[in-house]
């Protein structure tokens, strides 16, 4: 259950229909989840996975959107952000997977692309692919790469516009937050005024935190007394964040958007650990821009920053990176792994 | 009174003696206070000020400290970030005032280094000089310009290293926070692990949010029934947030501490306004770079970054920030300033 | 004279017809030179100025342009640049100064637009007024303060949009290049595509370098044997590097293009100085952002970065830049200044 | 034969014995190269490789070098700047390939790795692998993948501290610069004052430049006249710039020096094109950093940035980046690929 469903409101704002990234028109996710022994006895076991995000369901490179990336820390591997940062487009999908898994993802969804665009390499330039990560080495073997191409090519044909699946799913499937069971998790916020409307939409890959710095006190719910015990010790973890919006926004508010996200992620408990990949790749869908142009000139609609509506998009990448990170541990089971190891769901 | 004094505790690390950022041995604090009417009526009216913070009290251009700087939001007028991050250094007290005074205070700091260092502009090269600023004009007639070049060198000289006094004092004279009176504020941590023994110190001037983004609830006390009511429309206000420390880092660690006061100011219930000037400034005392060297190499000590304290550094960062605000609140009184206009004390 | 005049050519794009900047429909430009001997034996001497860049006649509070900056090397105390970097909007003139001047300078400017616009700091926020410099302390007796708040204002009301007057003048009066005297310069190109026509120009104070730095062979000309010397000794020095285009670009397309400002200054044989102050700040004249605004969206044009066009803005970019740096150096005359000094003008 | 063998100097420092990044004590480099038909018409070709460079002979896991990272220009796919920024440290070989290779390569280094240090996954956490590129489309079948895992281990195998082999070898297989023969190029500067001797080396991977902007005209040689050709149409490119020194910098400084790569890029010839990748990677072998540690604190030395060497180092930095990119060119042999292409050497 998500937890607004058990009574946790985060903020003040409403959500989406689906309280997930998928209210913003377009936008497709999905999974593909590893969990397999890989030997007998299953000390080595494959607890891990791959979810892809697809900001439109066209072709991503014929038609990019406006993009941009912020880390909070930068202990991580997640690759592509250089580009993103330099021309704020994106052309791929965002892939999600474990830390090793990263190079594989990468050259799954180069080759996905490349099939699509029989052109790119042969009469047009490079592809940039972008693949964010977590550790999830407690319950996975990450040493095994169990994470195959075609893994990733599935993560990709799955994806729906439909509600997201949450937890321990895709990438989600073997990681660990504040000694929980964390993982996938999204949540959406609409905001009005006037005449306007826009919304926000927020996944995160979570996989970070000690138990003893969830702010589980200030979110006032009884919490179940079923005998889930958290792990008593975990490393610093990380957490891909994904932010998306139909606002019509240039890389550079995408950006300051993307920093707000830290407030929400703060207010859970994180304080960045020194070993987190903290890191928000946001993109909006209001504006595509053809890689194959007729016109010199792109004409471009962006909302003023000052416009009061943007103190609200703050607050809703604030909102949305808290909530999805909630409901990436209340949707996320108790799940085994490697040396006979096991995470606990949270007992919400 | 400090709010802690009131049972509003902030994160786990034990305090220092004073809970001030005059914690951290040799640094000094000093205000200069201007509340002045200019006309008759006193609907022109000075309510403002400077405040200076020494990192130690020697000859600052002649032995300077490790500094780094990290806008939250750049929605500000604060001088002398660009050479902090290039060097890695800070070579003059850090002025606080408010935004249109802050030429004026640049050029008395630049006078009274010059004054202390003959060889400035003469046989060696300049000096930078750093000043912070938020916008005081709902109480204080900013157009007026009532900051004077000896109301800076006061500040300076008025530096001590005692308790830190907090509230409407000094930059803090006017500012307002959550719709309520802010200004000054100071909290530190005391950080300790085996042989180790750090402290983390923190002053703000505070002057943002709006009455409905302040998360009072979170903090379990009572507030007084006093009648003390909030100003229904404020607008977005800025943030300068001081960061003192004495351990061993490079300009590197403390950019990295330096993120981590944005938790501390998202969990007061900021969301980094769009027209907010948000920055902090850090700087460790452990290590000065004398101007006039004998030596070509500088030896110094770095702690490592992943000791188990560097994450305590992160939480301290934000528990400081976090508790200077409140403090900065609970210690400012009901003000009075121009066009007959109040701002009343947080109901503490 | 030019150096182009005197046969040497930077580049391969055609110049405007000023070969200023003011080449770009609405800039202006202005200068107050101040040359004076401060004491009787002239061993204390003003020889210093103001010059003001004004991306157009209008009210630029009221009508903001893009803009973005970029520092080369950050030794220096230029002001301003945390709003441009956060915003993407110059809302003042550009003032370029002495080092020591920047508070008077900034503080004089304010106070220009505070009288143009009655309602910042009373019913709307502030203003962000930019400040360049560089360190004239070898001919001008720098820590005696000789530029007032009048001649900022004076350089403001002195703008036009003339051909740029260059060398020892306005904030170059005092400056020092490679060896011999440096100042003001200026200089444009026009790159044209089919039905588009762009216009480029830069504006430096050029301050910096050592003489046997400087690529004087490069330039396939006679030098004149007219016994002017270089200085023997030089420091590090710095360069401010003004920007503008007409063409339609985001604030991160004229970041793109600040960045390859570097090369020229690094074709004429400049290293970026570890004390050099070498800044660079762009502003695009195509859009103009109202700071009351009827809308909430902006529309806005730009040219798509990979349009051939932008590799020649790039070329642009470093052609004026290495041309500018010339022209401050062949216009600026023999200098006289404290201490009975002399810069002599460089052999053109 | 090196452009130096053929009279062309470039600044005024001296190489080192070897005028390569190899002079630096420890420094290893390999090369793999692939040159095969993938088909008997040749149309498709294989005419790539893979260049490592170990800052160290030892496990750099174990004992990491003090690193940065600068983007020129950030159209490119490079892989691992992300924890470099944060941490400031590098732990892996650089591996250098073409931009489809760039996670076949990424995941073989971690394999790598992975076997040299059985507690990365297990019992700490992860290891970030750094993985630059161009593209070399032109000759190489790039949509083909031609490098395999085991072609990136035999590069890090080849690594020896000898002459580095440059040209059409290793990921210059297939380069291209300015419409001639590029590829790994490496030159090195000594750096001496009183008893200081400090070693700059750069190793490129250049595949940049349209022929009209080569500035072969300020290199004072008489070129020959062979017949080989210039392409009449190339694109963007890119170049990949590891700089390597044994002075002791810390990572900020490292940066610095970063910088000025650009100069000597620029001076070549190079606008940083809107599609170029342009980076650099550069690492101090003064001192490392032990994974595992004894002590909480390390002691570093550090160069003073005021030093007159730090000024050294800048033009050390452009020295060898534009001797580096010349020797890359001069011995380039002519190289056929795909679709019956011919690259001609530049007639150096």
């Amino acid at each position: 259950m998500k937890v607004r469903a058990q009574g946790i409101t985060i903020g003040k704002l409403p959500t989406g229909s689906k309280n997930c990234i998928t209210d913003i028109k377009g936008i497709k996710v999905g999974h593909f989840t590893i969990d397999t022994a890989l030997n007998e006895e299953g000390s080595e076991y494959a607890c891990t996975g791959v979810t892809a995000i697809l900001p439109h369901g066209g072709n991503l490179f014929k038609e990019k959107v406006t993009a941009a990336s912020y880390v909070i820390n930068g202990f991580g591997k997640t690759t592509g952000l250089v580009q993103i940062n330099e021309l704020g487009l994106l052309e791929s999908p965002i892939m999600l997977t474990n830390t090793f898994a990263v190079p594989t993802v990468t050259h799954a969804t180069l080759q996905y692309m490349l099939e699509q665009n029989a052109e790119i390499g042969e009469s047009t330039g490079t592809i940039n692919i972008v693949v964010g990560e977590c550790n999830d080495s407690y319950l996975n073997s990450i040493r095994r790469f169990s994470v195959q191409s075609e893994h990733a090519v599935e993560a990709i044909k799955n994806a729906s516009n439909n509600i997201v699946e949450e937890g321990s799913v895709g990438a989600g499937k073997g990681m660990v937050c504040f000694g929980y069971k964390g993982g996938i998790g999204s949540s959406s916020r609409v905001i009005q005024s006037n005449d306007i409307s826009y919304k926000i939409g927020c996944l995160v890959l979570s996989n970070f935190g000690k138990k003893e710095e969830f702010q589980s006190g200030k979110y006032n719910i009884q919490f179940k007394d079923n005998g889930n015990v958290a792990l008593s010790e975990t490393s610093d973890g990380s957490i891909i964040i994904v932010l998306a919006t139909d606002a019509p926004l240039s890389e550079r508010q995408l950006l300051r958007i993307s920093k707000r996200c830290g407030i929400g992620l703060g207010r859970t408990g994180s304080h960045f650990s020194n070993g987190s990949g903290d890191i928000v790749i946001a993109f909006s869908t209001a504006h595509r821009t053809p890689h194959d142009y007729i016109d010199n000139i792109e004409f471009r609609n962006q909302l003023r920053d000052d416009h009061p509506v943007m103190n609200e998009m703050f607050s809703a990448a604030s909102e949305t990176t808290e909530e999805a990170i909630l409901n990436s541990m209340s949707q996320a089971e108790t799940t085994k792994g490697r040396n006979s190891r096991v995470v606990h769901q949270y007992p919400f």
